[in-house]
């Protein structure tokens, strides 16, 4: 589907919609319905599993989400996390220099300064977007940060965190102390981030307020075990730094042995990126074709990242490919920039090895975004009907149930939805209009499965009395034992873990 | 446990711990560790699904958590959402002033105006607590939001919620349009709610950042019909209002039937009451005389409030009644804010009634303040041994799965625990130290069932093998089937829902 029609179909069915409504909305910042709240929080369990399953090391924390103002000092957020902002002298609308140059320039303007924008945007001689005035004020860097009061006395700054990394970094020092000095350590976190766009859009793809889904794993860069037999042979879709566009390129497939033998990457590394994949397309079920790794150059990442590539998914809806994650290779820059910054040292004396500061691998993962490319990659037309084709373990209802005739099965049916949910197995009654308009309505919603009371049910009794079961999928149709259904659906309700962890 | 106490040993195992530490810590934020934040998840989804299991008609949503100012202007915060501050003319310290006041003036300084407050502190010759100087400033209003600078034009602004409500108002016209068109409907949140408190303290108990976790009914005044013989037997410990003092004075039981009938509370309140303390008490395990019902008379609760009890239950580690939850009926004034401020008319048209401004009744639950008390009143010396005795299904870890002999039945071990996860049940493979300290870990942490494997299990092979399953509590230890545990344990590990819903 295209954006605007992809839009409106979840904010008809409640998925998510802008944030308050009713006074405009806030630019940026957007609420999850029933449905959106549901699936998202089952998103994120289901990236736990996956990546905390890669471990007994790795853990997940739950940190404040507000940070002092010496942390991002530290961190160099305070100095450098901008975006260059150019002004109308005319209108005083605001726009970021590299949204006015995407059309000219699509190869984008990381690594270049405010300097040379300013030059590429007179040379383009272009216009305000808004009033069509010409003159547009050179470009500033315009600090992204929300910052914050912080206390009674106006004294003290905080600011709300821009990524859910540092606090992963600040929580180090205890998670050593706490556990059981070895490395790797692994440190999760999903929570919120916050940056005050300058021109937020494509509603879940620039927001002033997210969720990350965070792995940071610290560990002896001179050595970093993994079982790289698991993914040897696992095809990995990559479009390596050299002559090629930011565009429509199809990456090169190559086995992530391959990888590593020709292609110069570290076993550690090239591991992490196919478990990545495997996650993208085995958990979320994204099509193989649909998925790049696209590698930045030295320009184009971040001066402390090492190695990066990040993961594309071509959407339909966004017209091409989209970052919905990346996995980073930082070096000690982090520790080291919060050793200097605390004036705590965060060298760890692993049992039977020397004092070493670790390295960081960061696994990073868009909740938001990747709820949007379930929908747009699951959600769309199937004939005459609109099915949302989730993972059965992601949809918000797993089960509907159903009675053919309300006043002769609605209150079996009702028990059996509550026995259900009791069960664990989020199940949801529904006797409004006909049965195949309930199978329409919970096809949308992504309910992978439904089952209907009937006379026969009835007449068995709750012991023996089967329902008919019907996959979405499928529409395959077979009876099965009312008492039986708790244990037939519960496999495919549990979030995969990775295979041989 | 006394306070301290227990803040050094939730520390020591990594279950909470002060935010940025390595920093010298920020004044009320806590982070939580491994054990604190599987905690917390588990004690929202056992909040979910008993609240959200009283209707079908109350949905869980994930609001942003930013307000546009006309939001909060609307809703009153702007002007009303302040405590009196004094601040020290000589070291410039600031503090709340029913904190100056609590030794000398037990009951409060609810309803009194800041120049009351001024005769007060004047009256009663105080100094300041930090420096001694008898030089306190008048009592002045002071906003506990935190404001930002929200878009590139420093012009906008907008706050963090202060409450999770407010996002459940301005969603209410969309789920409105999303759901059937009838009341009551509900809408829950659990979110963070964010306040600039001038003086934090007690950890969890007045954070700057905390989870709030509310249900706000909206209904029809005329007719609200709830179930109410199933609570109408129900025994409820309440101190009305009347002469009583804020302090340890201990509540009346009374049956919910009384309540309604010589009582004068309406049935659909008593209803929600009787409902919230079985969750206090059966589902989270709340000792039932530790838990009191504290009516706020008129000039203590909000004015929009019509009738307020709040949920205190009285912890050791905080020497008294503590409040954790509340139960607010507030008429039609939220609407009626929204639906001037937004210029949208908020009433509502159910099928088969006449247009009206719905009522709300709002169950509300400190997410961090109940975590807390479920170290305070279920974490404890148990003869030699560290126990906490939570209830099963908010247990971090529901199994603990140990070789006898690593090098002879880890392999096995491990393969079980990871089959267990694999089943979606927490398991924790151990082999550290002896099975004795393995257990005294284990229930430290709160993990309710141990599982060891020995030369009989391997013996037997995996479809007879049997297990050592040893539940913390009892410490009974009995052989199971190591392919019949996933569904033994199961039915302890899933949240109870309301009896009858």
């Amino acid at each position: 589907m295209k954006h605007d029609e992809l839009f409106a179909l979840l904010r008809r069915r409640g998925v998510l919609w802008p944030s308050a409504e009713i006074y405009g909305g806030a630019q940026g910042l957007y609420d999850y319905g029933p449905l959106g709240a549901a699936l998202k929080r089952r998103l994120e369990e289901a990236w736990s599993a996956w990546f905390l399953g890669l471990s007994p090391d790795y853990h997940r924390i739950e940190p404040a989400e507000i940070l002092p103002e010496a942390v991002v000092r530290a961190s160099g957020h305070l100095e450098n996390f901008t975006d260059p902002e150019v002004t109308c002298e005319a209108c005083h609308a605001a726009f970021r220099a590299d949204t006015l140059l995407e059309k000219v320039r699509p190869e984008g303007i990381d690594g270049l300064s405010s300097a040379q924008i300013g030059e590429i945007l007179r040379a383009q001689q272009l216009r305000c977007p808004s009033c069509g005035s010409p003159e547009l004020s050179v470009p500033r860097p315009f600090n992204l940060m929300f910052g914050l009061d912080f206390g009674p006395t106006g004294k003290e700054r905080a600011y709300l965190q821009p990524e859910t990394a540092q606090a992963s970094y600040l929580a180090f020092a205890r998670m050593w102390d706490v556990g059981r000095h070895r490395l790797p350590l692994g440190i999760a976190v999903i929570g919120k981030a916050y940056r005050n766009e300058i021109a937020p859009r494509q509603v879940l793809f620039r927001m002033r307020a997210f969720t990350q889904a965070e792995l940071q794993i610290f560990f002896d860069p001179e050595s970093f075990p993994v079982p790289f037999d698991r993914v040897r042979a696992e095809r990995l879709p990559v479009l390596r730094v050299g002559p090629r566009s930011r565009g429509e390129e199809s990456p090169e497939v190559v086995s992530a042995e391959e990888l590593v033998r020709t292609g110069g990457l570290p076993e550690f590394y090239v591991y992490h990126l196919a478990e990545t994949v495997r996650f993208y397309r085995d958990v979320l079920g994204y099509p193989a074709e649909a998925i790049r790794l696209f590698e930045k150059s030295e320009s184009e990442r971040a001066f402390y990242n090492k190695i990066q590539f990040d993961v594309e998914v071509h959407l339909e809806s966004l017209g091409g490919y989209k970052e919905l994650g990346a996995v980073h290779y930082r070096g000690d820059y982090d520790l080291g920039r919060h050793s200097e910054g605390s004036g705590r040292d965060l060298s760890v004396h692993p049992t039977g090895r020397p004092p070493l500061r670790p390295n960081v691998l960061e696994l990073t993962f868009g909740v938001d975004r990747n709820l949007w490319a379930l929908a747009d990659l699951h959600l769309g037309k199937d004939g005459e009907r609109t099915r949302w084709k989730l993972p059965a373990f992601l949809a918000p209802v797993a089960v509907g149930v159903f009675p053919l005739i309300e006043k002769d099965h609605g209150s079996f049916a009702r028990a059996l939805a509550h026995d259900l949910r009791a069960a664990g197995i989020p199940a949801q009654y529904d006797d409004a209009s006909s049965i195949g308009k309930r199978y329409a309505r919970m096809d949308e919603a992504g309910t992978p499965f439904c089952v209907t009371v009937d006379g026969a049910t009835i007449a068995d009794g709750p012991e023996q009395g089967t329902v008919t079961l019907r996959a979405r999928d499928s529409r395959a149709q077979e009876r099965v034992p009312a008492a039986a259904l708790a244990a037939r659906l519960r496999p495919f309700l549990v979030p995969p873990l990775p295979p041989g962890a």
